[in-house]
């Protein structure tokens, strides 16, 4: 809920607002009387500004008490602003290449100032739309994805630091429950927010409904994410939360962090790249059929996995002797027990990655929230034809994620499914 | 660490803390000059004094800073009479039959004050080693366990309420800590708190810390153990946590109580009737071959986890159309994918019990704190044989623990072993 003392920025408050804050007024030069300031938010909870000074520039960012795309009848809570900023600081902190820097945040007023994020960067899902390959993604994102992950885990903190940590983020309950379900209950149930691309795909949203191991195995699922306090995820890493160059990457929006399982993040990382895939055919044209531009998806998917892989198990060496309590080197310092206990690790990471991956695949063909991936393609029987094989996939996938031992068996079987 | 104004209490003092408290004053009656008072705790972490005055009886606990059998080299936040006061409350209030009452609690004298539990209770471990059967424990231990883990979980809680108790129990963490130290970590590498039946052992103790397997299992545990709140556990369920008669089943100390693993509740108490078991042929004796009596240990244990599996299914019957967010009705409400649901659930927390109880058993062997029911065995060399075929069964548990589909494998293993 609002604390007292909230109230709703516009164009004209928020330049009063910027002069009252020094740590916002002084990002943007003396003359704040001709800032330009721009409402860009194109999410669904946020209002987001772009506020450019005479010598710099900032984003604000202020959390509104209701989903705004739904508008206010679906609340949510504002202190989702406090978990965003806490989020950006620790992320940031371990990995400042790729993540925007926190200058301001205002408990109060639900809002964020920092690094505006400029052009030419876009949104990644936008670039996935348009064909336009980033040769440093599966670089860039990996090593985000391994640092974040790697250092809020029990492999590099101590049990005390870890449940301190754990015992914040359940305060960011009603989003982690948003979460819950949209991702793993309304796309497996008759909701009102359900959609999908009807009448096409009106038996295949009905099939989800009644598939009983689908639904079994999505609640194992469910349960992963609302128990097991793994490490301090985003909570929404899809392509929308990613703005990339040719030459960086910056990752944005984690107002859903929480500690959570690792696989919720890599999985909707990796998911939305195979939602990008299989929309391809759909932006295909005469000028562009998109085959190489969906091979370059697929060796990113491959190559983001692997690095991250690589990343996840560098920074575990390097920290084998420090204070992770998860694997004590008195008791697993032994070069063959380190490899079979990595093994185990990253296959049981894996598996989890694959499942979230599918589930999250899932509920942006059926459930409330879709992709513009799908959406920007016009020819509606056209977008069901790519949907219906992105649903297909992701249903084999979260069934027989367990049989999968490496991501090129992942690539192999989306092949196998589209040729 | 122990707030201003705590002070530890003698006999003396205590008098005058309960002239000065109502609500244990009241328990007592009104002439409070002839208290009977008893300072009884063989605990390793509280004194424990039972209060009997002209009316009435009350137990009073307090914490001390350390590990009352080690001394103040190890200390152990006094925060732990906080949550055994918490744990007793809610688990008492799930389950009035088989918890005591607490009458009163001071946080900074880190006090409880509850229900004595009076004669002829005995401590349930005194009970097996003496042989003593207990016509009601399997009925009684199971309707406990599966009330409190049931309601506390998600299967029954909403997320909002569970995210809630599971950030106040972070609060805990110290004595968590300790637990996955000497569960965990201790038994699997040298330790000076090691301790077991020299020399007769030394080679099984050597033998548990260069065991690969047993380790990369008991990781996972540790794991689990760490990061999933599946609910409210007692923490400490061992068979020193229960204090029986022919018709009455106690649960006390309760202060390892956090969101945790069900499993290693189900796993602690089943862990050590093994371990009972196997101490059995220790306490023979011309008069008693104890020969039946391991029959009615087995048949409790069958009787202890399938009583729990039925009463568990029960309670998630009664309530799945209530507000537990695990198994939306929506979803789950079709007979075919309610069985296969219950089946997963029942069977993955049969495999983390069988997992914890059997890492349960190891650490009393070759860890720091040993059970009596072995300890109690004079002749050195009969004991270290006891020791050993329990020790072997539990690392067979713990490494092919996935393999059992039903309580009466277990025995069947049991039983294999030990003719």
């Amino acid at each position: 809920m609002a604390s007292d003392g909230f109230r709703t920025l516009d164009e004209k408050s928020l330049v009063e607002y910027i002069k009252a804050t020094p740590s916002l007024s002084s990002k943007l030069g003396n003359n704040l009387e001709d800032l330009q300031i721009k409402e860009v938010g194109d999410g669904n909870l946020n209002f987001v500004f772009i506020v450019i000074g005479p010598s710099g520039s900032v984003v604000i960012k202020q959390a509104l008490p209701y989903i705004r795309c739904i508008g206010e009848s679906w609340p949510m809570t504002t202190e989702r602003a406090y978990f965003e900023a806490s989020t950006l600081k620790e992320h940031g902190h371990l990995c400042p290449d790729h993540v925007p820097e926190v200058y301001h945040f205002d408990r109060t007023m639900c809002l964020i100032g920092m690094r505006y994020i400029e052009p030419p960067h876009i949104i990644l899902r936008k670039g996935l739309i348009a064909g336009i390959e980033y040769p440093l993604l599966a670089e860039h994102i990996s090593e985000y994805m391994a640092r974040t992950l790697f250092y809020t885990s029990l492999l590099y903190r101590s049990t005390t630091k870890h449940k301190r940590a754990v015992a914040e983020y359940c305060g960011n309950v009603e989003l982690c429950r948003h979460t819950a379900q949209v991702v793993f209950s309304d796309p497996y149930k008759v909701s009102q927010y359900n959609q999908w691309t009807s009448p096409y795909l009106d038996s295949d949203a009905e099939a989800v409904r009644t598939d009983n191991i689908l639904k079994l195995e999505v609640a194992e699922l469910k349960s992963i994410f609302c128990e097991r306090a793994q490490a301090l995820v985003h909570g929404d890493l899809h392509t929308g939360s990613v703005m990339v160059t040719h030459d960086s990457t910056q990752v944005i929006d984690p107002e859903f962090g929480f500690y959570g399982p690792m696989g919720f993040d890599v999985g909707a990382f990796l998911g939305n790249l195979i939602l990008a895939y299989f929309a391809q055919d759909g932006h295909a044209d005469e000028g562009n059929d998109r085959k190489v531009y969906k091979e370059w998806i697929l060796k990113t998917i491959v190559e983001t996995w692997n690095l991250f892989h690589k990343k996840f198990i560098v920074l575990w060496d390097e920290h084998r002797d420090g204070s992770g309590e998860a694997y004590l080197p008195d008791i697993y310092n032994n070069p063959e027990l380190q490899l079979l206990v990595k093994q185990k690790y990253m296959k049981d990471l894996f598996h989890d990655t694959l499942g979230f991956g599918a589930a999250k695949m899932i509920r942006r063909i059926v459930g409330v929230a879709h992709v513009e991936d799908f959406e920007s393609i016009t020819d509606a029987a056209k977008r069901a034809d790519c949907e219906r094989q992105a649903l297909s996939f992701a249903k084999m996938l979260l069934k027989e994620r367990r049989k999968f031992e490496a991501i090129t068996d992942v690539i192999s079987s989306i092949q196998h499914l589209h040729s």
